[in-house]
């Protein structure tokens, strides 16, 4: 794929005040690991409040990463004056998710001016690890920045 | 549709210990209102840890509401030595979700022995209100109970 | 819901024309049975060539059916120098399409200025009734006509 | 990921059959290019019959492409008693179609004993080229044959 360039050089920055900003990803302790033009990676630390009644991650808390890495991602790629909302996305779940960290890296794979396409893949212990316990597909839209 | 069966007698109590076990959908405030054979309803009282970054319900907090009723509506109706585990789902986010309370309707709309396919339906302020905020269609395994 | 509206008052004869001038679903002989603002009913008789190996009908040809008329439903809605591409779908194969016949109806569930969320439902046999084939759920993006 | 197996050694010749005892897949000239363990490549010449009303193909022609390619993916890794269905499929459509020849590849990212999930994607022109039109998140089935 031909390179992404970021349109705001400030685009780290804003990530990072995105992720300490977003109480629902602060309650789950998703931390931004790293981050470029068109992708994201990130962290969860599983604890018991992550997970159904069978001691698995939720269905939940998993797409909550992949949604919110992938917004990230596509996050990256707006002008100044843009923000990113999710559109809709699909996660398929395919395995139990019993661990100790749910690692996740979004990846832009269409960026656009009103919406981009996001890929993001969960693995377990170990970023593009073995255990790939879910993988989303996700639509971002582009859009003003109301402030 | 024809009428759908419950094969467990049980399946309220069974669902509502679901519930309660599930420590992520406790952290949420997630509460069962009420199930029949093939449905659940929920509801989630919002509060700002449910949030994104601009004070919106975040999309995993309603996909987590989505999956886990639908998962409840699908478990009204497996044998007693039966679960279920979230195969996939997709979820549309249709508008934006500022509001007191998330009202959830999970319904069974193809029941089967290896897997039921469901439709959830999130609205603020109202079960089967005029905002309709996200709409999910979901995949449920139905899987042998480990204990 | 609330009553959607038409825009363009010459919707249905856009609509209709757009059937024609599809080759691709000419030659699946997919026909525009009836419509209003926000909806679109449709029809596709099965022979051999829709089918795939073990006789019932391809889920790339009920996807077909499921797409194009929730284009139409969501076209029903847009302004005069509007046209509708699809963004993304996910449809659910409920049960094996074996069958003479397949209807369609596709319904706007939240109409926008840059993209509408589409529910299109598949059945066997008629229109509404009791074998549900498939459910598709769509995003269709509100895009300027070319010409 | 660690290497995929087939277990049926016969596992071409059945899926060079499956494509052409599939009509509909004959009708749209869908190719099998080549394939090994979980994964399978395709090409499909574009002609006028393939396209919408404004000449580009049309999303249900780029399904069909990437659910059979998936299905013929997710078919070389099983039993010689079991066979693949779809369950379900989602698709984002990245950019117009408007080209000579779609290529597809199809992975499965996920075995199972039940079902496989599999990834497709679509390009213009060539085999993991610059032009992805097309991606697919797809579930298939894993079921006993029939005869």
């Amino acid at each position: 794929m031909t390179e992404l360039v970021a349109r705001n050089p400030d685009y780290r920055q804003i990530t990072e005040q995105v992720f300490l900003a977003a109480p629902f990803v602060q309650s789950l302790g998703i931390e931004l690991l790293d981050l470029g033009p068109g992708w994201c990676q990130t962290r969860m630390v599983i604890t018991e409040r992550h997970c159904q009644h069978h001691g698995y991650v939720h269905a939940g808390a998993q797409a909550t990463l992949a949604d919110h890495t992938a917004g990230a991602a596509a996050g990256t790629l707006v002008a100044i004056d843009e923000t990113i909302l999710s559109v809709e996305f699909k996660i398929n779940l395919l395995r139990l998710a019993d661990c100790e960290e749910l690692f996740c890296e979004g990846k832009v794979i269409k960026p656009g001016k009103r919406f981009s396409v996001v890929e993001s893949s969960v693995w377990a212990d170990a970023l593009g690890g073995e255990r790939l316990v879910s993988k989303a597909q996700l639509t971002m839209a582009v859009v003003a920045s109301v402030n």
